[in-house]
């Protein structure tokens, strides 16, 4: 099968395509013909060397992808060869085929495409523990998340406001702006143009229950000036900075948490946990229509390095996804 | 009445004697008669002007003391006139009488002194609050507490000890050491010998569930190493530094949680249901004996800047109360 090869990246700064044996399904697992995989940007920086795949895991990119089942283990009874589906992969989407266990497939919904699909379970897997689990987000409060327009900020604005959130984003461009109201946030902040801590002051004198912020940095503690008492912040990137410098006074005088998580490195069984709860709760209204995938591009196999040069210039409002023939 | 004054503090450095009008109970709140008071850290940071009181609290020092219930509001039923009691007050302790919401007193416990009564109140319910619901910690469980010596450290172990968890805690001399290995301790870490990251690695490999710290500063990423999956850290000071840098993929990768809370900024209604939990569950071991008030040395009121100086120099191991004729 053909694989998207990252090795030679730092040769030549490009991902190449290659030959490479197809996997072999165990008990547990779906082998999956792939239609279309997702674009995150965990891959890009794992295609930098900056983010080493977890020990057991696939070397391959790719943490997403929808397809048909072409093979199902002994013990899978979830899934039956021929069905379309999507899952979150421990790496190895970016290839014709993966191996996954049947516990983080899921059915695709019958209303989207496979590129659709593809996108849907790293965002929506991510968002759900972060925003419900650790940031513990309750129907009336208020959530602020930062890079709206992101493939993650567009499933966390619509699972916020699915639980009954006031919901606040922030972007960098005017048209992201208008993207996020029109996916019905309360306000949405163009942080060129506004500072967001004055923004929330002005605007939200009781200030957010819960912020999500993929960025860190400088923002970590104007992230503290904004919470209210209680509030949570919880942390799913640093792309500002690893290393803020934290104060202490805020968290002690207004009882903040600071907390986030990743996906990757979770066990199979925690994995399982939260895609069971996406498949109780939100597949549903994913399926009515009501939660959309928000799919803003589509690329073809060929064209991979064009699809992450456009993820690396943040020009992208939902998620990138890309098609196998 | 006799109140002990800061306001000469910044010219000359010392607390002075001096009369002022004894306070006036409100239908809520009974007048003490002090018999004793006890010394708290945040002492010194609000005589040094560090620590402002909160805006309508007493600009008296003193956030504890025993005594006899002189005069009770006609509200309150639960304390009569003539009964010993110990209390959380919001300042104003340093003084001859002080007037309380009846929510924030205690009986006394009848096998304490009044100076190890007096002790009591401040540090159990600020560990009460952070172990238990801010650190959540819980039965079988591994906390690390820095400071052991202090008053909040041999409240934070024994009340540790009686949820039933695993307590190591980090001093700085081998006296101290001894005195927190009797107090139960599962592990003692003199820092001055041993660096107490490399200790956890060593001897407790699956790494702590909770840590109490009032350090910050170089000890916040330690700490950090410290913790397993799901650890929570709970900032209750920060004698080392308020603005340590954090390393957020320590935070995401493991899950933690970093926390913290102050005792005097919260509200009338959370002070009684922190007194509520420690009245119901741990005066009956108070008075049984088991949990002990670690007094570790009694001054007299004339001898207010002798105390002071004794916490100042980080000598005690336990609490420093001070008496009244």
């Amino acid at each position: 099968m053909l694989i998207v090869c990252d090795k030679e990246y730092n040769a030549n700064g490009k991902l190449v395509l290659k030959e490479e044996q197809e996997p072999c399904p165990n008990e547990e697992e779906v082998l999956i013909k792939i239609k279309a995989f997702g674009i995150n940007r965990p891959d890009i920086l794992q295609k930098k060397g900056l983010y080493p795949p977890p020990a057991n895991a696939s070397k391959i990119l790719g943490l997403e992808c929808s397809g048909i089942a072409e093979k199902v283990g002994k013990n899978v009874t979830s899934i039956k060869e021929g069905d379309s589906v999507c899952a979150l992969t421990a790496g190895g989407a970016y290839a014709e085929k993966v191996s996954v266990h049947h516990w983080h497939c899921f059915e695709a919904p019958t209303n989207l495409s496979f590129a659709e699909a593809a996108s849907l379970p790293e965002s929506f897997m991510t968002c759900w523990t972060n925003i419900f689990e650790h940031g513990m987000l309750e129907r009336g409060e208020s959530i602020l998340i930062h890079g709206g327009n992101s493939g993650i900020g567009c499933a966390a604005i619509q699972l916020s406001l699915w639980a009954g959130a006031a919901v606040i984003c922030s972007v960098r461009t005017e048209e992201k702006k208008r993207f996020c109201e029109s996916l019905g946030c309360t306000s949405v902040i163009n942080t060129q143009k506004e500072d967001f801590v004055k923004h929330i002051d002005k605007n939200f004198p009781k200030k957010m229950n819960v912020i999500i912020d993929m960025l860190g940095g400088d923002f970590t503690n104007k992230n503290l000036q904004c919470l209210r008492e209680y509030g949570r912040l919880v942390q799913i990137a640093f792309l500002k900075g690893r290393f803020p410098r934290l104060d202490l006074m805020q968290i002690m005088k207004k009882k903040l948490v600071i907390t986030g998580s990743t996906l990757r490195a979770r066990s199979d069984e925690e994995k399982k946990r939260i895609a069971d709860l996406l498949k109780k709760n939100i597949w549903p209204e994913i399926e009515s229509g009501k939660i959309k995938p928000c799919l803003y591009k589509e690329y073809q196999l060929s064209q991979i390095n064009e699809a992450h040069e456009f993820m690396e210039n943040s020009m992208h409002m939902g998620k990138i996804a890309v098609n196998i023939p």
